[in-house]
């Protein structure tokens, strides 16, 4: 097999932030069913959030400035004129030298500026003594603090989660607009690869595991995954697969079928396809080598390694990046920690190495425990919390050494990142 | 309001795991929809993965011993004898002084002991030059390697991910046995709390933001969620409800009505429910100290704060793994990492305070930048990636110094941290 484009990760993510384009299908969606969309609009906030200004605390509303000087010897007077329900609005305006009682989240009344805590007052019958002197705006969350009308609450390609969630319900957006998710159709091919449901297992043959380590993947990123089951490695019937299943999706993850032993069967149909372009075939990583990315009418096709844990390595590092750049989805990158790997490591310069790891916190220090076996085990991907990279430059780690490891879950935010 | 049992947070996580129990409503699972279900029984392996013993390179099976001193000047010969198919068991065993041609995942055929890969060798018709000594087993997985018969494959009590649905697939469990996914229910209590589809919004109300990020949080956890919407500050109203809901659920979850300057029904209404006890009352942290927990026919119900932010915090701190035991998901915790802190902050000693930050990846160092703010706003918690721990017995933090960050999402492996 030629690898006739082998280009290194960072060269394979441009390639893809540079030729995936988004999905961009819009729907407007209920606010209870958008865990996991993409805004596709901006939020402009329509009113202010809070809407009235709200005390933080259980206290009593007054002016800051009555209160200067006030202390455990010397407290400052007030009359305490009537107290604030939750949810009301107060009964009238305060006038100088009143109090109000106030519960937390309580509507501040119209001449009151801040609000002194329970802990700092004694209530005499009628008369409120403030040991302590407040400033102005203390425990006052102000109207429009949390977000002033006007502006912009959440950008388009926002990946919506409970606090994006909790922030749209609280600006009073119940309708969202979203990207809907991107259709991917995921096909594993091999000759070798029978269902799972096949028992006994004829002797050569290996059950697909990727078709379910790639369907669970994609959709936990997001997808609309369909599992297109086995093809064998027959040229006409997998470019039919291939060329049906593209109509009805956004995409195709092919996994297997690309090994120098065989036809590279996935390679040709990719180059078969209508309007195609590759993008790249072979990767400077390992393990996934033999990974590739095309383009048929703007659709992408993925096609990773056989090796159920090559195939997810290159899912986490490639797929995911391909998928989020579908789905439109802009402020968010997969989770990257340091740990200091827990024994030496080798590696070969000129290609990024990624060593699956579990993390260990010991005392407060985050350790990285490399699950090492050949890469076609699935158990060093069981038993693993996410991917150390080695870069290219480097020949390895010596125990102790601090080292990047990508989670296989979560995602921070991007635009921070530098 | 009295808090009657004020708990640090480790005493609240240990009455917990104390008191309550997994749901353990059992069913078989197709495996394609197992996707965050908590395995219910040890998986045992009944037949070996791989099945056969298979190779890790694209190259040529034979004897390791015949390969010995094998170098550049010096080679070693072997007769080309057949190719091993993909899928197939391979014609015939090996005898000595051969070699067989074998692609990556392909069936050693008997008589081979390890496979020198393609780069090492050189084919002149039907003779194999080796340029290289091969050592037993080398570039070879062997039968059982990955997963033996009779060991346990998974744990009950695993969440099964990708990497664990392949595994199941590679051994043939198309059925597994899973822990329905327990339900909750989420209910927001507060006369000033409004729904979400109230606009104009009335001066003194919010509308309800604590039903959307509560649902959407706990079903991310693998929760089946009813959110039952908002319940006024009236004790026999929400005691019915709330018996209600328990009837037909595993456990409650409510937010808000919880203040000292409201009657505190959420206790009220624990406290008369049947078989009810209080496991705490207030938990020394902030935000977040008018928490409560109690159980009632061993369902748990959880009161958190009415503020968004606390209660999200409270959410992640407490209800995650309150959620954990009750799906009896026993190997896995929230994801801690240890970044240095972007600016002074200050803290007060006996209670763990919980600051809002943002993760920055700068040149190999994490840094956790807090998203400072009153305890009410939601932007600390749309705009953060975690939440960093101030211990009781820390007075702060100051710039630069490392500190522990619990990420929102993923989790990691629970066995192996100390």
């Amino acid at each position: 097999m030629d690898f006739m484009h082998v280009v290194s990760v960072d060269d394979a993510l441009s390639l893809i932030s540079k030729h995936v384009v988004p999905v961009s299908k819009v729907s407007q969606w209920h606010l209870e069913d958008a865990l996991g969309y993409v805004l596709a609009e901006d939020i402009t906030v329509k009113e202010d959030l809070p809407a009235f200004s709200r005390s933080t605390v259980d206290g009593y509303a007054l002016r800051a400035h009555e209160t200067v000087g006030a202390s455990d010897a010397l407290p400052a007077f007030f009359d305490i004129a009537f107290s604030v329900a939750m949810g009301k609005v107060p009964k009238r305006p305060l006038n100088p030298g009143e109090a109000a009682e106030i519960p937390t989240g309580g509507m501040v009344p119209e001449g009151a500026d801040a609000v002194v805590m329970l802990e700092h007052v004694e209530v005499l019958g009628n008369v409120l003594n403030v040991f302590r002197q407040v400033a102005p705006g203390e425990n006052i969350i102000q109207k429009g603090e949390d977000y002033a009308i006007g502006s912009v609450a959440l950008r388009k390609g926002t990946l919506l989660g409970p606090a994006q969630l909790a922030l749209l319900a609280g600006l009073g957006e119940n309708m969202v607009p979203i990207y809907q998710k991107p259709k991917l159709a995921i096909l594993s091919t091999g000759d070798e690869i029978v269902p799972v449901t096949t028992r006994p297992l004829p002797l050569g043959k290996v059950r697909d595991m990727n078709g379910y380590s790639l369907s669970a993947l994609f959709k936990s990123w997001g997808a609309e995954v369909t599992y297109a089951g086995i093809i064998a490695d027959d040229f006409s019937s997998y470019l039919q697969k291939a060329q049906t299943l593209l109509e009805t999706h956004d995409g195709l993850v092919l996994s297997g079928a690309s090994s120098v032993g065989q036809r590279d069967w996935s390679f040709e149909v990719l180059k078969s396809l209508p309007d195609s372009t590759v993008l790249f075939h072979g990767l400077a990583i390992r393990p996934g080598k033999p990974t590739m990315l095309g383009i048929s009418k703007s659709k992408p096709i993925l096609g990773l390694p056989g090796h159920p844990a090559s195939a997810m390595v290159i899912a986490h590092i490639i797929g995911r990046e391909l998928f989020y750049s579908m789905s439109g989805h802009s402020f968010c990158s997969p989770i990257r920690v340091y740990a200091r790997i827990t024994r030496n490591i080798a590696s070969q310069s000129g290609r990024t190495d990624y060593v699956r790891v579990r993390l260990i916190d010991e005392d407060g220090v985050l350790w990285a425990e490399p699950r090492l076996g050949k890469s076609g085990l699935i158990y060093t991907l069981a038993e693993s919390d996410g991917l150390l990279r080695i870069p290219e430059e480097k020949e390895g780690f010596l125990r102790g050494e601090q080292a990047e490891v990508i989670l296989y879950e979560g995602c921070m935010s991007r635009a921070m990142r530098s």
